[in-house]
């Protein structure tokens, strides 16, 4: 390994990983190993390029708590966590397309009953979303499980908070009826910035980015027999839909919260008439 | 932003970066971007593959501490740091090679006098370092500066040990007399592995990979007018120089340490005789 270096460090790298015992494992660090030496060799960073690198990389993993994930949210603004997202998701054009896990999955969801508030503090436009949980072919899934998580109405998320927000306020962890049917209520979300008080902040600066989300509501939703959904519903007409600093929005998955009029319906959900309704199936693909 | 996503979230990432102000930070930004997208492209990761790696990439983040840089480290394990340095090293043949900086390098080194002993414990086999430091035509830079350091006997660097070694330990700073010419005193260095309690050390155990790398002492060499180099020494005959564990071995660096018996010569360097003598000298492209 010392007379080809110069001319073949990449060969010399991949071939010091044959030795790996999980060939995917090898793989994947094969192809990272020679995209990240094409992306040298097309760029010849400096010296002081690249130690401005290990220095943004480095600060990236340390603005890390347990309730902060900088490298979710450097994944996000760059693309990859969409990408990632996209090519594994759901082919299949009948099932509900996929978008990014982002950064605030971190707490688990309270298990709240069919029709709870998962707006513990009241702050927000109160609105209704329901729908139900749906096979490919048109078939409810009871017993499906949707994993709920939001923003409030000022866009922030309960971990942001911890001195505002009780924890697991605008989270909920609910099980579909025999029929597949779900429905809680909630605030209408907001649109809100992305964390810019770390290196991805810097980034967005440097770049002239802004670092809004169009407002939204996370799913993850699973059911026996079938592949697990992560995805969004996107408020229709709320800013930022044509410009998401994570670039996670798919027109299907933008929806409706529509001013609804109907005292009977107000009443079944326990909500004062009128009020904002978002309906919506999420549909599974088979595995 | 909406539609397309699907088939072109590289574009879209790509155009985002559009308000960059420093064009050369957009170039950079822009394919890193296209490098990384191809590479998920390529290989497909699972969201658990994904999260695996950010998983990775944030402990690498906390490991670093103001004595230990695991990114650096990674970038070593990778070949990436050979790779930037090769790149942007000299190209001219007559010149010094370059090698990697490494992650040790954190630090100021004591200016010392010519023929000072940087080996501050006296722990290995004592020996004698010189040579001169040139231009590319030959002609010698009086005044050059050599930054040199190196782990002792037992393979650690000073910041690895603050409890066994003095501060300073194997580093110095020393200037070239009139005639370009340096000397200094310290003990044979030894291969040792690079730090393998931090998630680099998971990613070579996964992998296979040993390590070690061979016998080497650090040096960065500065004179007026010219480019510096920053590169290593190593010891002919060492283990582990065909397999050096960052990829940093150029044949053109490897240098005796050879015995010499010269009772005038150990006399001058104020060492005793016999001793093991490294010669060479750095010689540096003109700017």
């Amino acid at each position: 390994m010392t007379t080809e270096f110069t001319t073949d460090i990449t060969g010399a790298v991949v071939d010091s990983l044959k030795g790996t015992a999980d060939p995917r494992l090898r793989e994947l660090l094969g192809a990272l190993t020679r995209h990240l030496h094409d992306f040298v060799r097309e760029t010849e960073p400096t010296t002081e390029e690249w130690e401005r690198a290990i220095g943004f990389l480095t600060a990236t993993g340390q603005k890390c708590t347990d309730t902060r994930q900088e490298f979710i949210l450097l994944s996000d603004v760059l693309g990859v966590s969409m990408l990632v997202e996209t090519l594994g998701g759901h082919r299949d054009p009948a099932a509900t397309e996929s978008t990014v896990l982002g950064p605030f999955h971190m707490t688990e969801s309270p298990v709240r009953a069919l029709g709870a508030d998962i707006d513990l503090v009241g702050s927000g436009e109160p609105c209704v979303v329901s729908g139900r949980v749906l096979s490919r072919d048109g078939t409810p899934l009871p017993g499906a499980v949707l994993d709920v998580w939001q923003a409030d109405a000022e866009g922030c998320y309960d971990v942001q908070q911890p001195d505002v927000q009780p924890p697991g306020n605008g989270r909920g962890l609910f099980t579909a009826d025999t029929e597949g049917r779900f429905w809680f209520r909630t605030c209408v979300p907001s649109p809100y910035p992305i964390p810019t008080d770390g290196p991805v902040g810097d980034l967005l600066r440097a770049t002239g980015r802004h670092p809004y989300r169009p407002a939204h509501i996370h799913f993850i939703a699973t059911a026996d027999g079938h592949t697990p959904v992560t995805t969004h519903i996107f408020v229709a007409g709320s800013d930022y839909l044509g410009s998401d600093a994570v670039f996670a929005v798919k027109k299907s998955l933008v929806h409706d919260f529509a001013e609804t009029d109907d005292p009977s319906l107000a009443r079944e959900f326990g909500i004062p008439n009128p009020f904002r309704h978002a309906r919506f199936d999420l549909v599974l693909e088979p595995e």
